[in-house]
């Protein structure tokens, strides 16, 4: 059993399960969702706002932060936790999603993969080794492996050539990886067939890791195959290691992966979304736009108590994202985060109390006023 | 003596001078900067960073929030206040100078001023009573009379019409003026004609207000005209009510016109500027975007213990402006609001130690250092 993760508990009527990781720069508590800080920032928030909306850890971007501002210059500078001023713990992605959904012209070969930069047009060279380089200068507490990340629509025989690699690719990046303070997870490619999903799953526990992550979910496959992928890999996946679903997703996503028994996630959407007028409540997504919350005195979401409900109208935030008021972004950002951050909060309390079952029923029937909601509208 | 204003000290050597202003929500010391809320939002900062930056008390604008979202609205939500929760005190302008410096379209007449909305292109009449009505239902501590804001080059005679209109209008609000919790300023205006400024500001006297504001500063005179008209008016002013110079302006100006004996200002510089990256410092303005600042570790302004200057690195910001970060706008805005008002506190500071004159000395000092700053730059 790792040192690095401890099963707390397991729902005993299904497979969603509460864990605690730790880390060089604290604790924390699974399943969690990870807000997203691209470029060292997660847009519009103080870190002390994370704190308040309850962030335990951020996910920063490889890519991004390799082209501007550089990670060394980022490591010169004390490390990304310095540099932007968080003191909780951080994951970084490898760089390869980035690679192939940012950037137009890419060479993928076995040394690695030939990209232009999306910002200035330069050319650029990202190998496994270069990533976990990339990763150990921006000093996060857990790295990812370089993977090459299939498109939804390729077929087995790319899928299954591309996993190889990919598997090669996590060797090196763990024959690569030197900075002890760091865990590093292993990614499970595969596309949308069970069967190889299983087989890079199997290979890249052979090779070993601190943690496992399915890649390649959530780029443009139906729920139903997203659904199958997950239950393919959750019982093999080892129940001693932190299980993480990159890039989902929408609140019901979070529900389903919890429910199949994963551990981590990260996603845009609640900070998209914030910025562009789109809150969750309990009741369902609410666009704030809309001008039926012209002189609304209520908060977002009467449930939540984050700062933003507590401290502001529908009305007032429907004023300000009229206006193009950076406060808009500010505030609907820190409310998504919260509220995604709190229903992550109340599945692990759902958990220790062995009745998500029930909690998973109760969120879908919300769910379902929630789309008679989205039909009144 | 009113009682919403009393005059703590007088500088012994020169007309530079402490005082407090009482309102419904709370008491302001003088002098004071004013930041701009144009849309019930401080751009970029929530009502606590405004707190934490040392805000007093905020400005915002007659002219956009009766276009958007409308003063009734304000008013069915609680009014201003409660709006945009902020606790402290609000000044509202009239809305004279907007409509004279953002509408293309406009008609002065006795009866007001009709003009095209920047926003939508509707057609608005703005009288005297209609933005006394306007303020009212916003709902400040201190409203501002309509007056008319001739431009910086308008001739004797054009300027001498229109101030005797102006006085015809400060009646006109004076009279429809109902609300016995709000003060109410009157504007002096005269262009850069020290007569006629004389004049305008003996006809409000006649009247009556509860503090006198000099309008039409700002606008294109030169530096020598502005602190003519100061001057012309310092020693006619009432000295036991409060004195605003509206729309000034750079720490230059602020420094002056404490010295001639003004109390209150309010600008758009700090806020506007943070945002296209200009930051105050005690050793001048500094432009984050500079390569220089590439892997500058150390903060804004040595000399400052603002938030940002205690957490954040030149070579972060540097980083967030040139990503196009809203955290750029967030903690330039800051770090500028946070260093006028602690150039206000350190004139009050002054001014209670007799030593103004020493302070504006060793001010202009530094202001050189900062011109040598920027030709080496």
């Amino acid at each position: 059993m790792p040192d690095h993760f401890r099963l707390l508990h397991q729902d005993t009527g299904c497979r969603a399960r509460t864990g605690r990781i730790t880390t060089p720069h604290g604790e924390i508590q699974t399943p969690i969702f990870m807000p997203v800080g691209t470029s060292a920032s997660v847009k519009a928030m103080r870190p002390e706002n994370l704190k308040d909306a309850g962030a335990q850890i951020i996910l920063s971007n490889t890519y991004h932060l390799y082209l501007r501002p550089g990670h060394r210059l980022v490591e010169q500078m004390g490390g990304l936790h310095k540099f932007m001023a968080w003191d909780r713990p951080i994951l970084t992605d490898s760089g390869g999603f980035q690679v192939y959904s940012l950037t137009e012209l890419r060479k993928i070969s076995e040394e690695g993969v030939k990209f232009r930069s999306h910002i200035d047009g330069s050319m650029h060279l990202l190998t496994p080794e270069l990533s976990i380089k990339i990763q150990e200068s921006l000093g996060a507490d857990i790295i990812m492996c370089f993977d090459e990340c299939p498109p939804a629509e390729a077929d087995r025989e790319y899928v299954e050539r591309s996993l190889a690699m990919t598997t090669r690719w996590a060797q090196r990046c763990k024959d690569a990886h030197s900075r002890s303070d760091q865990l590093l997870f292993g990614i499970v490619q595969g596309g949308r067939f069970a069967e190889l999903r299983q087989r890079s799953l199997q290979e890249l526990q052979e090779i070993g890791f601190d943690g496992y992550a399915l890649g390649g979910l959530s780029v443009g496959e139906t729920k139903p195959v997203m659904h199958e992928v997950m239950d393919a890999c959750s019982d093999l996946l080892p129940p001693d290691h932190p299980r993480y679903i990159m890039g989902i997703g929408t609140p019901e996503d979070l529900v389903e992966a919890v429910w199949r028994g994963y551990d981590m996630f990260d996603c845009v959407m609640p900070t998209r979304n914030a910025r562009n007028g789109m809150l969750f409540t309990s009741q369902g997504r609410l666009n704030i736009k809309r001008k039926q919350y012209e002189d609304d005195q209520g908060p977002i979401d009467p449930t939540c108590d984050c700062y933003v409900c507590r401290t502001y109208s529908r009305s007032y935030l429907r004023h300000l994202f009229r206006s193009g008021e950076i406060l808009s972004s500010m505030l609907n950002t820190h409310h998504n985060i919260a509220w995604y951050l709190n229903l992550m909060a109340r599945m692990r309390e759902a958990i220790t109390q062995d009745r998500f079952e029930a909690f998973r029923k109760e969120f879908y029937h919300q769910q379902q006023s929630e789309t008679e909601n989205h039909k009144e509208e």
